[in-house]
């Protein structure tokens, strides 16, 4: 594995699942597997549960981390081509990337999308040019589109948890106050496209995304109809795709709560966090029984940590 | 030991403080006593002395170290329960703390009163919800009220140099330009309340503080009646407690001088630091033979060194 | 080594270079060196490069890296000394640096000069404080005047590379639209004077260099006349010596292109980064072959490595 961006990245989405739960049982396993290598973690953006849950899964492995938060401690970067650099921007994307690679084994890069232009956001300059100009195997720690180690982590909650062969599964759609990415929504819609699940997606008009990241699924405007029956619940706040970056709405009336819940199968609440209690999701759901949203947090450990250690392998193997 | 925020989480702080002075002899002794353990130290304020200390500390322990100043890397907490999150709080205690429940052994956390409203920060409500919330054993960096790991490094200095058998100890109140917290003088009263010196405190009329925290000391408004045979001299400005929060003098008669320690014992001087020269204490002090300063800071590495131990040995026994 | 601030804290710089390619060759052999040592990285001002290259170079040799970053993590430091303390400084370089001293055993320090006031910044003064508070074996990362670590690596660079016994070296001012320290020139300038290359240093008139670090250099404000035959071209901006901290000229044409490289000897063109393309440096250039920015980067790692084992070399031997 030489870039971690997408499911499209990973030949056996089951196989990982399944390794990333013996890594839960067996931490340190593998305090060798990169021993003397370095992980480099760049945001761009601010980050708590991917920084964490990151850094430790690396210090799990054996692997040296540095955190660089270039937003706070470091410099606009300039990302297009071509550009006479008289502005603010201080350093190129070329140069920054070209020198990380020269420090790290391993980055992580955290991008966010600017919700401005949508054609922008969606060509993932940033991350494809740091792949590209650092020569280095990448995780995305989330960027301007997916967040695949967020989905990757829900993925193993849900195959922890399934009780049924094929559970039902549906996103739905929150109210919020700001316009958020679209990414974790892509990107949950995108792995589960690939895993043993029926996904409904339940949104209010306007606000459907992107069709190369739903395909298989079931999408409507009824949240009702779509919980029927769900074994899980995933709930999520997005901006809309198009126009894009918008708030169209603030309807209370998606706001998921217990009463909500009684059509379920006992559906089990999923969050990605940070999340914004009786506004998003009911804090009667947060603080019961059906909530995941901590053992979501918690396999982070083992999303990240089963992604660096087929970077690792791949890319850095043991000599025999 | 699960938590430690006051004296009152320790059974026996004489041979906390003889353990500590262990430590200080043989730094590396117990390498393996946190290998493979997580310290996450979370900053809600600003911190030099202590984030560098208890980092040193836990690496001299083996342990792995995550920092995370919150205020600057992360985002703004909801604390209060029963708030719908739509204004600029992006996640709620309940799920932050939570969280890093999930990634860390052992959490530090600072959080500074807002010297606001009283009865908040005497209630400790970050600090509590944070211990309750993340179900980790939580040492104090310094709270609402409190700054445990302060006064612990100044009974170990005290402890070190004196030569009385029963030390007379003054803590003197300092002019100061800002208002600051009750923290390190409450602290260092409830500490020397169970050690073996006589305690007297002077401050400006006023400038009383919380009762629940001197008993036993002598209290003055005469600081030259207080220094009289001092051994000790530990010089600090805080706020008033009621009213609270206030600056209720400047007076310059109140700083410290070589003059004024002429009738004292030959009296050693302590400050927490940072301090502010020639206007809490003079830099004739804090440049003769008589300053304790950086003493007192080199001893938090050994008074967070002793309670991490404490604590992985409570929480993570080596299997014999 | 007590401190590497300059040149002439090293005593045989052509052995250093010799031995900074050693390790290059081999980073992980000396991973004993440092073993339980404390490095502490301090940045009064933001850092890519040289923090992660030193960060890096520490754990090469087996050391703990504290980071701080105190211009965003801590707090604004009082450098003078006779000051009442009543502004906005909350803690004294004697203190700050005293307390340093207690927790690191060997610290790095970056501290840009202010440009505003000459005498002072070419005092050296907060470098010189903080080696003399800290009572530390001190390494710059970066001070008023000099930069000591990336001439290290420039020249090491060059060594790497260079084909004549005594290469012609061209140091040459570029536009650029901010004022910028004189580190980066003097201090190559400096260490140039010690090698065996025969350097020229070309500016437009008013941007002379300090001539205590130009000593056997020739100077000219023709470009062209320089570049001619030219080994390596080393790119830089400064701001003017005298007056001091100036913009005189911002003119294009003392831009490096691939059209003026043509009367070089296929000259390698050099430039510590951050790089503003396409104002200080043809993009033409940074995107060909005759560029070594990525390798002196890289080089950092082996330049900070070098010294830093020297220094625990010196101050900690291991016992044998």
């Amino acid at each position: 594995m030489k870039k971690f961006t997408s499911v499209k990245d990973v030949a056996d989405v089951n196989a990982l699942v399944t390794e990333a739960l013996v890594l839960k049982r067996n931490p340190l396993g593998y305090k060798e597997t990169g021993r003397n290598k370095t992980l480099g973690l760049i945001f761009l953006n601010p980050s708590l549960r991917t920084r964490l849950s990151t850094q430790k899964a690396a210090v799990n492995l054996g692997m040296d981390v540095m955190v660089m938060n270039i937003d706070k401690e470091g410099w606009a970067l300039e990302t297009l081509d071509g550009v006479i650099m008289n502005g603010t921007s201080v350093e190129h994307i070329r140069e920054a990337a070209g020198v990380m690679g020269q420090y790290f084994d391993i980055m992580g890069l955290r991008s966010f999308p600017n919700l401005k232009n949508r054609d922008e956001d969606y060509r993932e300059d940033i991350l494809n040019k740091f792949i590209h100009y650092s020569d280095l195997p990448v995780i995305s720690l989330e960027s301007g589109t997916l967040h695949p180690l967020q989905s990757l982590a829900d993925l193993i909650t849900i195959e922890e948890l399934k009780t049924a062969k094929k559970p039902k599964v549906v996103l739905t759609w929150a109210p919020h106050v700001k316009p958020l990415p679209q990414a974790v929504p892509n990107s949950f819609a995108e792995w589960m496209s690939v895993a043993d699940v029926e996904l409904v997606i339940a949104h209010p008009k306007g606000y459907d995304l992107d069709p190369a990241y739903t395909s298989g699924a079931t999408i409507t405007n009824n949240q009702d109809e779509a919980l029927q029956d769900a074994d899980f619940i995933y709930v999520k706040n997005w901006s809309s795709y198009q126009p894009y970056g918008q708030i169209l709405t603030q309807d209370p009336g998606w706001m998921l709560t217990e009463e909500r819940l009684k059509n379920t199968n006992s559906g089990k609440v999923m969050h990605c966090l940070p999340v914004r209690r009786d506004l998003e999701l009911g804090a009667d759901i947060l603080d019961g029984p059906n909530s995941l949203v901590l053992q979501q947090a918690a396999n982070r450990v083992w999303a990240a940590q089963v992604v660096l250690k087929k970077m690792l392998e791949t890319n850095f193997p043991i000599p025999s």
